[in-house]
């Protein structure tokens, strides 16, 4: 078997949302390998400091996926693609539904087209565990039913999931999907964490808690994150379908074995910041309208090819706060 | 508990794709039952002569469901909303997908953006069986986890029915959503019925088949399935969820307890018309790429609520070839 590092080798590699949180960690470990980058980025989260030292050896292109004509244009001579960038700030979709639809659903669907028509064959997806809603199992599988929708951001991934699926069986492509609980560590630039930590800067005897802090949520460090995908990349001809047939189409959870509540992730935050604020809950079992209250992901497909995460979510969470706190330009002019 | 004819009585009722194979048949029932109806169609496939004499008793929009500005204004005071227009020739959307995903999936949000800024609550949406592939379960009920897509007409009717969910669940939307099988009957316009009457018009000694004849389908009559829709809309009150609560989206398979080989269907059809066709076959399990070979739909869900279908397949294969016959106009308009 081929080493990842060999796949990506001196091949050009086009990755959407590049300059963004996830992405610019993959064109940082796309640059290890030697692959020839292409970052593809409208800039709406995107900063150019997270390209930091790999901008003068990358392509960077400055668009929006909704501009068919440039996407096609730019996708020439790609063999692969990862699909990263997305609407991702889920709590402000129910303000704009179609915004959230056109960045997550028609985006993918313009990628999926200029693949097609540019004959690349392969793509990393990035999803989410909020595909699942409220999951009928939890920890959740990747095979379980999945019975309803509940918010916009959720709908818009699994639309987005459905069209790789059905361009990878009409035209021969490649995918993986990677389902990600929520991500934290460098480069974080909106949720949870950012929100309190602002709070916390303007006045660190109080804290404002969306719910009743009960919400039982799923953390992932980044670098484990980004670890896992290559992973996969590298062993999930290994992941076959019941009849031991390779799937054309590779679908991960990806995790920690543990999930925390929210008044956890508060203590991790407080506790490194050394501060003790009153805290007051706006109340309810949900942060926001379509917020999904006990995320779980049953990562077991990815851990049996044998990956497993290193940071558990405290130190995720802790990692975080270090982030922020040496690199506070990302407060003023993040969401 | 008010009758369907009470919900609908001199209620503001919008069709989209009013003049087409389906739309049309809702129309009819709608002014049967007091409903005033406006019907949106772009006439790509929809008929005046399908109108008929319902016509000068609507409101008849002629334009696309891409025109968000024109849609949006069109659904004021609206109270239901019938969203059946779509792009339907499944054989064809390999050779555009993006088409199909604009006409299926875009359509479908821009209907739901529209409902929501109009305050339109309740939503029936014409799906498809072939949401489900080729299910891991046959016959295939609607709770089943669905797999994988592998057609950009399956994937872009799936990415329309997580978009109802997501609106139905944030908005408060109701929603009923129907997944058919291949419908027949007076006002078909296209469908294995349909090419094979054409080619045993021209010559009635030859008939072409796509794939090995052995496709195993299924097929309902359009009046049942417009039965159908109308008795869940009426009884759906007792489709209730796993804790016995009320469902913001009711989900129902539509077709009949059989299922029937391509093969029979042919004898049906040269039968009736009183020829004997050499038949040559193209090959291959499917009719087209993406085709799926064994579609049959597990319908307990409505049969438990008092539903069943009237005709047969072969009744409803008959009453097909009967009306191309009588209207042959069909043919040489059709696609």
């Amino acid at each position: 078997m081929a080493s990842i590092a060999d796949k990506f080798a001196h091949k050009e590699v086009f990755v959407t949302g590049g300059a963004g949180f996830v992405g610019s960690h993959i064109v940082d470990r796309l640059l290890l390998y030697g692959a020839r980058v292409t970052v593809y980025d409208n800039f709406s989260t995107g900063r150019e400091e997270f390209l930091g030292s790999a901008l003068p050896h990358i392509t960077l292109i400055r668009d929006d996926l909704l501009n068919v004509e440039k996407l096609t244009r730019s996708m020439l001579n790609m063999s692969f693609v990862f699909h990263i960038a997305a609407n991702a700030d889920i709590s402000k979709n129910e303000l704009d539904p179609t915004k959230c639809f056109y960045q997550n659903t028609v985006a993918t669907q313009n990628v999926l087209e200029a693949m097609r028509l540019n004959g690349v064959r392969e793509i990393a997806f990035a999803s989410t565990g909020s595909v699942y809603d409220e999951g009928s199992v939890v920890p959740t599988p990747e095979d379980v039913h999945i019975g309803m929708q509940s918010s916009p951001y959720g709908a818009s991934k699994m639309a987005g999931e459905v069209l790789i699926q059905a361009y990878s069986s009409m035209f021969d492509m490649q995918a993986h999907i990677f389902r990600f609980v929520s991500l934290l560590g460098k480069r974080y630039t909106h949720g949870h964490i950012f929100d309190f930590y602002k709070q916390l800067r303007a006045d660190p005897t109080r804290l404002t808690v969306r719910g009743n802090g009960k919400q039982n949520k799923s953390y992932l460090l980044i670098d484990d994150c980004v670890d896992a995908m290559f992973f996969a990349l590298e062993n999930s001809s290994r992941d076959v379908d019941a009849a031991g047939n390779p799937k054309k189409v590779h679908t991960f959870n990806l995790g920690t074995p543990e999930s925390c509540l929210l008044n956890d992730s508060i203590s991790y935050i407080t506790s490194h910041l050394g501060v003790s604020p009153v805290i007051s809950y706006t109340g309810g079992d949900r942060g926001w309208k379509g917020d999904v209250p006990f995320i779980f992901l049953d990562t077991k497909r990815i851990n049996d090819l044998g990956w497993k995460p290193r940071a558990t979510i405290r130190e995720a969470v802790v990692e975080t706060v270090k982030f922020i706190d040496e690199n506070r330009w990302v407060l003023e002019r993040g969401k």
